[in-house]
């Protein structure tokens, strides 16, 4: 890694904002630190050198920081950004001057940096509580929140693989908010399939490339929020071999940098036109055009590329990037879930309307909403699933910090694989069921949630767009059980249930309604791997797979019901603890008692190898 | 009935609209030929005697028309109704200009009063027929095709409970496309809770009322589109009992009509706002106050009134709408899935993209994305959703005949017995599973479909208003196993079950295939007897109410392998027939073998009497 600056832990001191008498409806500080402290143990890192600088102090100021940043500069244009979405008039992308105010504010934070190291001018915070800071903002505002994640994500795989000079020029000036960063992999021909990508890359005699070809869905793709934007491109180089092994990758700047840093001309990237989408509208989503001659840097045709480390590593090299990026969106979609969770639990508890069954006296005062079974029911169903997609998410975060930072290589290891396998789950279950939680959210508030005056209908457009991108469902499921779990001999799939096996013993060893629950757990992993086994039986991908979306889902609410298990496990002993430990327990035995029997019919599908999407012939249709 | 014209039947001559080689994506012409012909057997009723001028031409010229004009003059106009939604500058509404020109071109059909009796100008066609044609302009534009759907629905209890004066002053009116109506029930504080109504009604010395009060949630409630709007009021007179016994129901029209049908002043119905809405934006949705001076017509306060039919009886005349309202609501949800599905169909069968498993050469090319087993898994599920839904809502027309002109009396009872119990599944299952269609819609066009370039993305806004208005998805579990299936000493219950079984007998009959999805139906209704009978063992109505919406849910999913069944039998035998029979056996089969088994984990909940979100108390949340 590139820097010479002294290891020093900048972990700057931040104004603790007075903590509001009302709950914040965005994300519940409570519910984080529990999962952060009570569960996570994530005070304990600070022992590990990394770390060393740190403290459950510094945990919490950065904490706080995130909350009042997203609460004061995010949340309030959210609805704005989404009203009067991005315009292009042929030569400028225009958005609300409320997102550039509050990306300066959020780079003046550090948080962009709050996991990188101290030495490129990050904050070396354990990944566990990072992946939490930036969870306030995707609940906040996800459209303005896509801009640095997309950043993060780019100077991340520049720091993994660019050159030190790469890295000063590109990276720094990311972190210090001045230049934004994209990933340009799909093209109009090929979205889902990047072995058909064609746009190609020319190598000049200077060791640049010039670049000509057209990229489609760039989110962050042309803006003037920042002095640049650095593309990272997906590219031929004329000679390479075809499909994904001739694929490399490519900076490509909106404007381009000199040695010294300093701006130059403009390159040859061309924004072609913004996509209308139905939600997420304040982040722009672009068609780029890469070296279609209306700007000629150095007097010469193509969009002047750099090659990232070696030729045809790109999609490798990208894949670092996408992994990061596929966890970001589960934590966006969990982010838009709890939000709307709390706020259709506001809603139910202030909301008077009907009365309790069998007390249908019209001269007594109409009841909260909340007092009614089915609205509970739908709070409940929301709470079971934001607060297990929530956890996954930062366990993912802590198996990070784990692949990172644990002493002994056997458990870095373990904790890397253990990610791969549930980096597709912690996609697709908050994309899948945090937007079942917005649907619900909507239905709490009835004709008012259908309104654009409640923020509840805005949740649900926005939340549509993560089992599409970054990887659709079907695509998570094809790696879930195509890949992960066969993965080095079935190790994938091994190390997930033997996780899960712990945990279970655990739980058994606790006794009482944890060793219920365990029980349950254990016949759910017991199917899970006797389907694996069976699916793979005689090697025929085509049948193995022709069910893989409900292996996805299924293997998902497991995974989920583990998270629940994990939870009540931190729980006080039963009989004591608060309101707050009443209720997840009360969720736990939700999710174990409506949502996991689901599973149930999946698994038999799975099982009796089912052959009849496969038997459907397409002019049946 | 009032009306002294002769019973001529005027089967008008339409016009045939020349068949195009490309399917329509808005519904399939095949499929509904195939329902309301080879299932429903419709050209049957011709025999009966209401129906003897038609026949299967004027039932074919009626289906025509209204694919015509809906795909001519409704669909093209879809998309633009949403961009520019209504706006209000203070004193008018405005719609962009092709909401009108479409609704004469409607008017000039007839299609309105499609079902009506000749007498007052109707085309006495089946119901079946009338909901199949209708069920085009849904389609093709749900927002528009509102307005002639609360006409009709108002236009229908005025003829069933208005006086004959109040048919020629304002059913007359509707039926030429001159006047349009509404129904006012809820207000600001009470939606769901229709016993809290506050708005009063105070009679005058000429047998008149005024009415002072609010009204929410209207849709159509302002406009300019018609001479008039016939708002439908519910209000209270004072002096009457409490809740809903204490309900009357009054025309309001927005402009007084005179003895002789000319327009007067200005009625005191003064529009105080629209609601902003994720979807259905074409179809206003407006607060109005009645009475609050703005207006004072005829020199005096408050809005002018008539009462309809007798003091106290405004909410059973009510759910004379309120019923057809909600069948309504489900042939509308039915349609959006439907045309989402054919959208993404097509969608499939063009675009190329990726290579089957096993096949990844990419010097070959691409094939279309519907080979790929989960496009194929997406598509099925949806078709046996769309399909399964439009079985239903003309099964329920179907009924409707029956219920008016089955020879036998005991015939009559039964179908309108039977239309009592199927009412809030056929209102609540295609809400959730055609609008889960329309999700899956999106999830085949991937990026595309989240973009606002293709009409799915606006058929999920559209349709997510639809488990929501009419009553919610709770208020029709808590109706469904409330006091559907105990009505009548259980005589609700045991129709549908007695009506399921005669399909599951036929089945058996026929054997191979049919046979065996009899066997897996008849088990899953012994457990709908089964749970039915334990949740109401002891009478306890708070913990037989408690998991009501997986009762609906569960039962609907019952209802719609009925449906499958049902459509199997009516089938060429097994090994005849050609592509479109083979597609309609394959999603019998998806809907018996992933969908049903659904099921089990509900009935078990259900069984089990599960206290879970009972328990639930408001302060652990």
């Amino acid at each position: 890694m590139a820097g010479t600056t002294p290891a020093v832990v900048p972990a700057r001191p931040t104004p603790c904002p007075l903590r509001s008498a009302v709950p914040s409806t965005l994300l519940s500080r409570r519910d984080l630190d529990f999962l952060l402290h009570e569960w996570l143990r994530v005070a304990e890192l600070v022992e590990r050198p990394r770390y060393a600088e740190h403290s459950r102090e510094t945990f919490d100021d950065a904490l706080d920081l995130a909350e009042q940043v997203a609460t004061e500069r995010f949340a309030p244009h959210n609805r704005a950004a989404d009203l009067a979405e991005p315009t292009f008039d042929g030569e400028r992308v225009r958005l609300i001057p409320q997102v550039r105010a509050a990306l300066d504010s959020f780079a003046e934070t550090g948080l962009l940096a709050a996991a990188m190291d101290a030495t490129v001018g990050g904050l070396q915070l354990p990944h566990t509580v990072a992946a939490a800071c930036f969870t306030w903002f995707q609940a906040a505002n996800v459209a303005t929140s896509a801009y640095p994640f997309l950043t993060l994500g780019n100077a991340n795989l520049l720091l993994a693989h660019g050159s030190a000079e790469q890295v000063d020029t590109y990276v720094r000036p990311m972190m210090e908010g001045r230049f934004f960063g994209t990933m340009c992999l799909s093209e109009p021909h090929a979205g889902s399939s990047l072995a058909d990508i064609t746009t190609r890359a020319e190598e000049q005699p200077d060791g640049t490339y010039r670049l000509f070809g057209t990229k489609m869905w760039i989110s962050g793709g042309d803006h003037e929020l920042a002095e640049n934007i650095v593309h990272l491109v997906l590219a031929r180089i004329p000679g390479g071999p075809p499909g994904v092994k001739g694929i490399s990758l490519f900076i490509v700047p909106k404007v381009l940098v000199g040695p010294d840093g300093s701006l130059g001309d403009r390159n040859d990237v061309v924004l072609a036109g913004l996509n209308h989408k139905m939600g997420f509208r304040g982040t722009t989503n672009a068609l780029l055009t890469f070296g279609d001659g209306r700007h000629t840097p150095g007097g010469s045709a193509g969009a002047v590329g750099h090659l990232v480390g070696a030729p045809h590593q790109g999609l490798a090299q990208m894949f670092h990037m996408m992994n990061e990026a596929r966890i970001g969106v589960g934590a966006g979609a969990t982010a838009l879930g709890y939000t709307g969770y709390l706020k259709s639990l506001a809603y139910a508890r202030e909301r008077p309307q009907g009365r309790p069954v069998g007390a249908k006296d019209p001269a007594t005062a109409q009841v909260a909403i909340i007092e009614h079974p089915d609205v509970r029911r739908m709070l409940l169903a929301q709470k079971s699933y934001v607060e297990g997609a929530l956890a996954l998410v930062l366990y993912c975060a802590r198996l990070l910090d784990e692949q990172r930072t644990a002493p002994a290589a056997a458990d870095r290891e373990r904790a890397h694989l253990l990610l791969d396998v549930l980096t597709p789950i912690t996609k697709s279950w908050p994309s899948q069921w945090c937007l079942a939680a917005n649907d619900l959210a909507i239905q709490v508030l009835g004709g008012a949630g259908y309104t654009r005056d409640h923020d509840v209908e805005q949740h649900y457009r926005d939340n549509r767009l993560n089992p599409i991108h970054e990887g659709t469902h079907g695509i998570q499921a094809l790696d879930l059980l195509g890949r992960k779990v066969t993965m080095q001999g079935g190790a994938g799939l091994a190390v997930l249930t033997e996780t899960i096996g712990a945990t279970i013993a655990r739980a058994r060893q606790a006794g009482g309604a944890a060793a219920d629950l365990a029980g349950r757990l254990a016949d759910a992993v017991d199917r899970v791997g006797a389907v694996t086994r069976r699916l793979w039986a005689d090697g025929d991908p085509v049948l193995a797979l022709a069910n893989a979306s409900a292996y996805l889902e299924a293997v998902g609410h497991v995974a989920i019901a583990w998270m629940w298990l994990e939870q009540v496990l931190a729980l006080p002993p039963e009989g004591g603890g608060d309101a707050f430990h009443a209720g997840k327990r009360q969720a736990a035995r939700y999710f174990f008692t409506v949502e996991l029997p689901r599973t149930g019919p999946q698994f038999d599908l799975l099982a009796s190898r089912d052959r009849t999407t496969l038997d459907m012939r397409p002019d049946w249709f």
